[in-house]
Formats: C-alpha cells, structure tokens, sequence
C-alpha cells in the first residue's frame, strides 16, 4: 500500500546540504520510501489509487535517532548536577538502577521514559537498562507495544560496583540469551544490544563472555569509551597489556567485529582513534553529558574529517535534555569551541548537526535518517505555525525549530511507515 | 494591603545556600516582602485581614531578571548561526534593526518580545532597542503597560554601522531627552538606560555625549565588554590612549560613574577587572550567545572571587534562548569546562547560579531578586506536577524545573507584589 505525504520536506542525504522540497510529496510503500518530489503527478501515474495525506505548511523531516540513554536513570533527569562523578554514581545512578530489580517499578518508570521518547520524536534509540533480565525484557516490549525502534542493553557489570548490580558471568549469559528468544517476532525494530557498562566494571571474563555473545548471535555492542582523563588511566590499569582504552575492548571482541557504538570518546586520538576507523566503531556524541559531568569537549570535526561515523546522544541522566534536536544545538556549540581555539577547525553548520542525527546515526539501525528511496520511512511532522511569526524561509523555520521548539511543535511521528501514537503510560 | 501566599518556598540570600520554606507563607504589603515564615499564625496576628492565597504544592522563587538581550533582535532568534559575527551583523542584525524605524513593525514585534520575556518569567530586563527614538519609546510604553520592570536603551551609536543605523550626536542627546521626560509617571519600573552600542561603533564624541547624559540625568548604562578577542585588538587601534577595552570606557565617564553593566567580559582580565571592580560595573554573563558567536567562556568564577557582581543574561539574538533558567544552566556547564581544564576552579553550584539569576542581578533593578524583607516582591509560581512524577525533594524539584522546565510550568507571575497577566500581542 502507498501513501503519499505532502508538506515541506527537508533532510540531508549529504553533510554539507540541505535537501529541500517546498510542498513537496514524498511517496511511501509498505513503510519504505518510494521517492520525494514536488510533481505529485509523476508519484498518481506510478500508484493511482495512493492515498495522499496533506501536512499543509508543516515541515516534514526524518526522526531523531538517540545513540545513547541510560532508561532506567530517567528519575535523576536534571537532578544532583552539583556532584562530582563518583559521588553522583554512588548516590544516585547505582542506587536508582538497583530499584529494577522491582518489575512495577521498572513499568512505571519505563513507560515514561518511552512515552518521553515519543514526545520528542527519537523513533530509534541505543539504550542502556541494567543487569535485570526481566524489567529489560519488559523495556523491550514496551518499545516493541509502542512500535518505536530500540536496541536495549541489559547490562554487563560485574566489578567496582554495589553488590545489587553484580552478576555472575553466567547469569549474564542466561539473560541475555532469554532475551535473544525474546526478540523473535518483533521483526528486527527491538533488538539486544550486548551492553558491557565499561571496562572498569566488567572482569576479563565478563568482557570476553559479552564478546563471544555478539559473535555467537551477530549482536550489536554498545559500551563508554574515554569518557575522561581518570576513566583512562584506571582503565591502563586494570587492562595493563592493552595499548589504550578502546584496545581493552578490542581484545575481547568488543570493538568493532560487530557493529559497534562508543559513548563519548572525548580524548579519543591517536591509535585509539585510528582503531576505531578500521573497525568502524561509532561515535555517539554526548555533549550535554560531556559539559554536565565535566568530561570535556569532543573533536568530532577531527571525527569526522577521519571519517568516523557519529550519531548523537542524550545520554539521561548525566546529560539533563532528551532532546536530540538540543543536541544538535550543543553539538555545534561544542564545536565553536574548538573553532575559537583554533580557527583551522571549522565549526559544525547545521546541516552537519542534522545529517549527525538523522543519517549518519540512523545507519546503526539499518536504511534510517533519510527520505532517500529505500529508506526506512522514520518521520516526524512538525507544526512551527507559532514560532514562524514572520514568514523565515524553509530552512531558517527548520533552524528556529532546531533552537527553540519542542515536543509542542511536533504533531505526527512516523517509524518505519507506521503513524506513531502516544504510548500509553 | 496585605497579602499572605502560601507555596513551598526557595530563594537566595546567599550565593551558598537556598533557604527552603516547605509549606512556607510569605507576606507581602504593598507590593514589599513583610517576611517569610512556616508558621502562618504570626502574620495573622501582625495583620488579621491579610488575605492568604494558597499555591498548594506549587514552588514559589523569586522571578528571573535578564541583564542583556537585544529587542529588535527578536525575529533573528535561532537563525543564522551558521555565520562568523561579521555577516551575520551585516546580513541578519543591521538590516533587522533598520526595521525598527517603522513603528507599526516595532509593535508587532516588541509585542512578541515582551510577551515571550512574561511567558518565561523574566520580570524585570536590561533592552538594547535601536537608534529609534519612537519605536523605544513604544518599547518603554510596552513593559509599562504590562506592569514589567525594565531599563531600555535607545541604541547610540555613528561608526562602522550601516547609514540607516547612524544618527548625530544631537539627535542621540535629543531623542534621550525625550525618553527621559517619557519616564515621569513611570514609577521608576520602566527606565531609560544610556546604551552606547560599542566602542566601534561611537565615536569619541558620541562616548562623550553619552557619558554626559548618564552624568546629568543619572542613568545607567549599558554596553558591551571583551567579548572576542578581534574586538579587543580594534578597540585598541581605535582608542589608542586607553590601556585596556573598560578603560576606552571609563574615560568618557560610561564605566561605573553610575551603575553600569558591561555584557560578556570573556576576556577580562588584569587591569580590566581591577577597574571593574574598583567602578563596580556589573558583568553581564551570556554563555549561550558566547557558545554561538564562538566568543569563549568566561571566567565567571574568578570574577566572583574578585567580589565582582554578576547576573545573566539570554542576549537575544546572539543567544537563542529567552530563557533564564537555561542561562543557568549553560553557565554551570561553562564553568564545568573551567573546572575540567584546571580542578582548582570549583564549578558553580545550583545555589550560586540562581543567585546570578535572581539576588545578584536584581540588585541591578533595586531591592529584586530575593525574598528578604523590604524586597520588591518579583515572583514566579511553579507547578511541576509533570515534572515530580516521584516524589522528588524540594530542591531537587526546582533543580528539575530549572534544568527540564518551561514556560508550561510558570502558572504565574508577579512584579512589584503586582501578578503579571498575559501581555496583549
């Protein structure tokens, strides 16, 4: 069945550029696209019978793809900023994914957490829940009920952490087998994700058990690399023969011989940066969380002239805003950073920012970020009719929605062709 | 008259430390704080007719002030932050304050501005306007009417500007004369401010002729400080005899002969900050406008060290966001990248940045920006219930606001004891 979609449609099939159709129409086949164009005659000769869905003067874009959240710290969003890490951990973050072992709990807050998703408008999202099976299992099918898409973590720890968020190896290799039969029948939307926390706190075996799953069953993997400079060197401690911090991932299967996301990587350079280019490891830029937990400021124009591929990340709760269209604005406020200290390192343009989080991201998920045909249609509507007081062009009313919008402009979203509704919470 | 509201209230006395009333009452008499206090016997005793309203569970804080924003840069907000300073001014801000010569288009839009400032509960203001005489006045009239407190600045400035930005001396002097005999019946909530755009854009006489007004009609004044580095280097090319930028100021009487704020010093430092300091010249901290125009990040834990006082401000257009509480937040982010680069630069607190945002900045405006008794009573009512899905503390609550919150929450607003409704637009 074809449908066909009219609004002002804009997406970046490329980095540098904008692609943009002033009322234009965008043609979409048993939720794939078929192409975009302003001849809507070209799109009736092709399907006659499609029927043709007017957005009027909304503006049309592809979703948000969120490659990094921690669900289960959803009540700490925007809370306990003044501590420093270690405390923060130990007060807050290990204290409040323990209450997961608590399946009410878990529903309670998950719900929100996916219904916030929603609001949003991040269709596909990378997550971290925690080491228990059951309430992941039960993130799993509350994505799969929304009908968003999600690789959900349950995660890998079993050193340098509270005894209620340790497990043995074993049970790790249990769980996540219960939740890779799980999957079956959710059509590849909602998948594992093998999900060790970070070295620090996963022994060799634990590490090398998560690596032998994502080999076992093709998993992705997902895990937090240079994150800062106290991170690194205790990270050369405890894996004394690796030769930087993404090699002790490396050695275990963990880097790339799957496909591969790594949180942060804010001192990322030299050989660990050259390892993830030849293994394909993706970036997920967090920079909300990088200024909250006062890691620093990522080089991602250095990532990406390396060719790196980045996505973006909200990273709940060290960063505070699940919004991924803020974190196109930090993301390019990062980068002027860089810029204003040296001018050689040109700052992100939005087009950048927007490819990062719709393109470049939604490639972890399969053909996602784009209104290219083939792609996945991922898509959210948005109604800026009370921020364009003054008649902007097409891509400054994008720009305003960019800085200043929010969930309240936003009035459909589409995943994978599939109008999506507010989850039940 | 007297009236008692009843909330869970928060405030700052001190940079350190919030004063957390749960179930607090606080009374106010003719527009000024009487005190505040959980036990809601002893102000009925004082004053047996009070009338008590009561905010239930709601969070009562004192309102936000906004020390630098741009009102005729209003319709630029989110747009055009893909350019370096130079053509954005020339493309994007010149010719949008040139459009403030027509008055009808002035309404239109400072309409918005005021309303927007109301919705986000910034109750009292420091406005650069345009050269234009009328259309400042109308922006006086606007804050008036709607009961906001404001300091607004005809914009003097005759060099290196577009023609249509330049005026004479004289008309400068004579338009301000004008606004200052607007001001009687203005009860002194709506001020004009002397606003000399910059020093590259006045000329010694213009300096001069600004610095008399300020002196002869006791104004304040506003303008811009060290913002970027290119800035700093002309200035010093154009005002040869100054040793630092302030001092190209202070040397036409427009640095702290009367009360003065200087937005974003990012690069203050030295002889610089000793004057200030000396002068008492306010800082006026922009952090996102200083993100967005790839300015730096400025030092504002040493300025509060040296006994500097500072507020925030959104710097609309540079900035994109209207918002205060979000200036709290960029401004504990910038002095997370401070501290990341040097641990013994403390970050500021939750504590210390509201206190930017309402006693510190609102010392600017009078007795604003605090509850203590004898303060003007500036407020912002707050239900969060949206936000308090679990049952946070006090603080953590306004800390959610603050970092998750907007316009939806602020349920309402006061200035001077007056509560603010909606401006028409």
């Amino acid at each position: 069945m074809t449908i066909i979609y009219k609004a002002h449609i804009l997406y970046t099939k490329e980095q540098n550029h904008f692609e943009v159709l002033e009322n234009g129409y965008i043609a979409v086949k048993n939720g794939i696209v078929v192409g975009v164009s302003t001849d809507l005659s070209a799109f009736k000769s092709q399907c006659p019978n499609a029927e043709v869905v007017d957005f009027a003067d909304c503006l049309l874009i592809p979703a948000m793809n969120d490659l990094h959240v921690h669900a289960p710290q959803y009540r700490n969003q925007g809370i306990a900023m003044d501590l420093e890490l270690l405390p923060w951990l130990q007060n807050y973050t290990f204290p409040e994914e323990m209450k997961y072992a608590d399946l009410d709990y878990a529903e309670r807050m998950y719900r929100r957490f996916v219904r916030d998703l929603w609001r949003l408008g991040s269709m596909r999202s990378c997550v971290f829940a925690t080491i228990h099976t059951a309430s992941t299992r039960l993130l799993m099918h509350l994505f799969q009920e929304a009908g968003m898409g999600a690789l959900v973590g349950k995660v890998a720890m079993n050193r340098n952490c509270p005894e209620g968020l340790c497990e043995s190896v074993e049970e790790m290799v249990e769980g996540y087998e219960m939740l890779i039969n799980e999957e079956l029948g959710m059509k590849n939307l909602v998948r594992p994700i093998i999900t060790p926390r970070f070295v620090p706190s996963c022994t060799p075996e634990m590490l090398r058990a998560c690596g032998e799953l994502a080999a076992k069953y093709h998993l992705p993997v997902q895990s937090h690399l240079s994150e800062n400079k106290d991170e690194i060197a205790w990270v050369a401690e405890l894996e004394p023969e690796s030769t930087c911090y993404g090699d002790a991932y490396d050695r275990y299967g963990l880097f790339g011989k799957t496909p591969t996301i790594m949180a942060h990587c804010v001192w990322t350079e030299g050989e660990e940066l050259e390892l993830m280019k030849r293994r394909g490891v993706v970036v997920a830029h967090c920079p909300t969380s990088n200024f909250n937990v006062a890691s620093g400021m990522a080089p991602i124009r250095k990532f990406l002239d390396e060719g790196l591929r980045v996505g973006l990340g909200s990273d709940i709760s060290g960063g505070h805003d699940l919004s991924i269209f803020k974190m196109m604005v930090y993301a390019i406020q990062v980068s002027k950073m860089h810029y204003q200290q040296n001018h050689e390192i040109p700052f992100l343009t939005l087009s950048e920012a927007f490819w990062l989080a719709t393109k470049s991201a939604g490639s972890f998920f399969g053909r996602v970020g784009s209104f290219e045909p083939g792609y996945e249609f991922d898509a959210l509507v948005i109604d800026d009719s009370d921020l364009n007081h003054d008649n902007y062009s097409l891509l400054h009313r994008l720009e305003r929605y960019i800085y200043l919008g929010d969930d309240r402009q936003i009035v459909h979203r589409f995943c994978r062709g599939q109008e999506i509704k507010e989850p039940h919470v």
